[in-house]
């Protein structure tokens, strides 16, 4: 594992990371054009199949020990009223999560993948950034390593959710500081138009205090620990050449931070979906992600990309168990 | 099970399908609120797993017996030069299901769906129906009651797919029958400008020699014997309530002839995903479904259908494994 002791040395080795392995990812793209279906008749699944195979630097892979990560935090920013729900959800939802009894569980489960819960400080909240920066940069750059170091390295697939009450508040600012424009909060967890109006005072305040920052500075400054920790897994899983889904809007945003740093960093993530939460469509274009579903989710968790796994699962099993043309005896047109 | 020996027969049929629990539903719908996710967060998986409980009965079910139909049939229409493949791949790619090759082989393997595939007498293709029917009404009859009586009574979700070439002519023409208007050709398998002329040719000179049908008539004059026997299976289901979910452009091109009987023959369907076969939003637009996913499938098998199986899954998962708030001493805001 690299430094990653502060700003300077996640830079380094963000600019480390490894790229896809091309030679596997155009045997991939040579299989495909041999299984028995008319070309292109797969539509996405025959791209997606061909992405993660050159990440995995195998042309015939399968996904068998996915990972969701689930990181939890408590923000300061809780104290401005910007959540429907009261800040002790989030230790009881990591509960929850222990227990089996949340969505997360459920789908991580019907996906096959092995589920970890990483609580991050939650006795002690990030700093409330209407006033000043929500994180020092030690203290971002301890989250951030922390998810970095929870990527399993025999993972062959990754996907980091979230769970910390006015964290959609949080992940707003991001947006709002690194992609500037307006309108980047939504209704969360379920706020009404007074909790809304709280959500953009407080961005805006947020902005206020922490004025001219980019990418990590962005992080500290606006983000909480399990956005910088989901940051950092994104990164950590590029280090073993896991390919890694992105949840919604918060596991969004905690992407941008590293996008902001440089687009080429999530070359190997995919979008899960595209959440409920209004602005999140504006965040996957702006990162140039398509999302996988779209079903109306905003739960975070990770659940929307948890649900996801079953896409590229379905691709791989299609790039990988089909028969070609001259094995089935199949004419080819 | 019932007679389907002709279309009267198969018409009282239809009208004695039974309708969903709504007992069952709405205790759903009383468990849905109480789950420790914040209202709606959860998006269409809630609305989903409602749906499909009151369609079995059970106010927490799971899916744990899918079925995956293939059906086969060959198309008198493919002599008019409509597919880019030639008409023996049909028997070809029923080798290639049987022998476990075939996409589809691999998504029902992943949805844990046991599949069937049945063969439609591929050595008596129906009439080229330029000239006429394609078949008769007992021949479509025979057809329908062999999809009815394939669906496992035991099984709790069906999926039907197909096989057959020329067959979205067959679909591109009972949607122009059945909804009017233009366009509804598609580039089908790969057919180029001149294959697709060919095809629209063929649909216009179809509806000419086919005037003034509706519903089952259009089935018989314009489809084929593994469109029939998807329509069969539909209805079949239903008298079980099994819920389904459809495949794309010529799965919903069979459930348009039994949409244009009564609409309401459809309320236990889903869509499974929005086929690039060009004119499918149309047709499903006109059914009143919205897709579960956007892929840009076009391969039929029943492929896109029995990878929307997870998405359903999924949904099950969450509403029927999840904690309630009181199980999980999480504050419900």
């Amino acid at each position: 594992m690299p430094e990653l002791h502060d700003f300077a040395a996640i830079r380094t080795a963000l600019a480390d990371l490894p790229g896809p392995d091309t030679a596997a990812g155009r045997d991939a793209a040579a299989r495909n054009g041999q299984l028995t279906k008319p070309p292109g008749a797969l539509g996405r699944l025959e791209e997606l199949a061909q992405w993660y195979a050159g990440w995995r630097g195998d042309p015939r892979p399968e996904i068998a020990a996915p990972q969701v990560l689930v990181f939890a935090g408590n923000h300061g920013v809780a104290a401005q009223g910007v959540s429907a729900f009261p800040a002790e959800v989030t230790i009881q939802m990591v509960a929850n999560f222990r227990a089996g009894g949340a969505a997360i569980n459920q789908l991580a489960r019907l996906a096959g993948a092995r589920m970890d819960v990483h609580e991050l400080e939650l006795d002690r909240p990030t700093a409330d950034f209407t006033r000043g920066p929500a994180m020092t940069e030690a203290e971002a750059c301890l989250a951030f390593a922390t998810g970095w170091t929870a990527v399993a390295p025999d993972a062959d697939l990754v996907v980091a959710g979230e769970m910390g009450i006015a964290n959609t508040t949080s992940a707003a600012a991001i947006a709002t500081a690194i992609l500037g424009g307006e309108n980047w909060a939504g209704r969360g967890t379920g706020v009404d138009d007074v909790g809304l109006a709280r959500k953009e005072a407080a961005i805006a305040a947020g902005l206020a205090a922490n004025p001219g920052r980019t990418g990590l500075e962005v992080l500290a400054a606006l983000g909480g620990r399990e956005i910088a920790a989901m940051a950092g897994a994104v990164a950590g899983a590029r280090a073993h050449r896991i390919p890694v889904i992105l949840d919604g809007f918060i596991g969004s945003a905690a992407a941008l931070t590293l996008w902001a740093e440089s687009p080429a960093t999530l070359d190997h993530c995919l979008a899960g979906h595209l959440s409920a939460e209004g602005a999140h469509d504006r965040m996957l274009a702006a990162m140039g992600k398509t999302p996988l579903l779209s079903l109306g989710l905003r739960l975070g968790e990770g659940s929307g990309a948890a649900l996801a796994i079953q896409v590229l699962k379905g691709a791989l099993a299609c790039h990988s168990g089909m028969a070609t043309f001259a094995e089935a005896g199949v004419s080819d047109g």
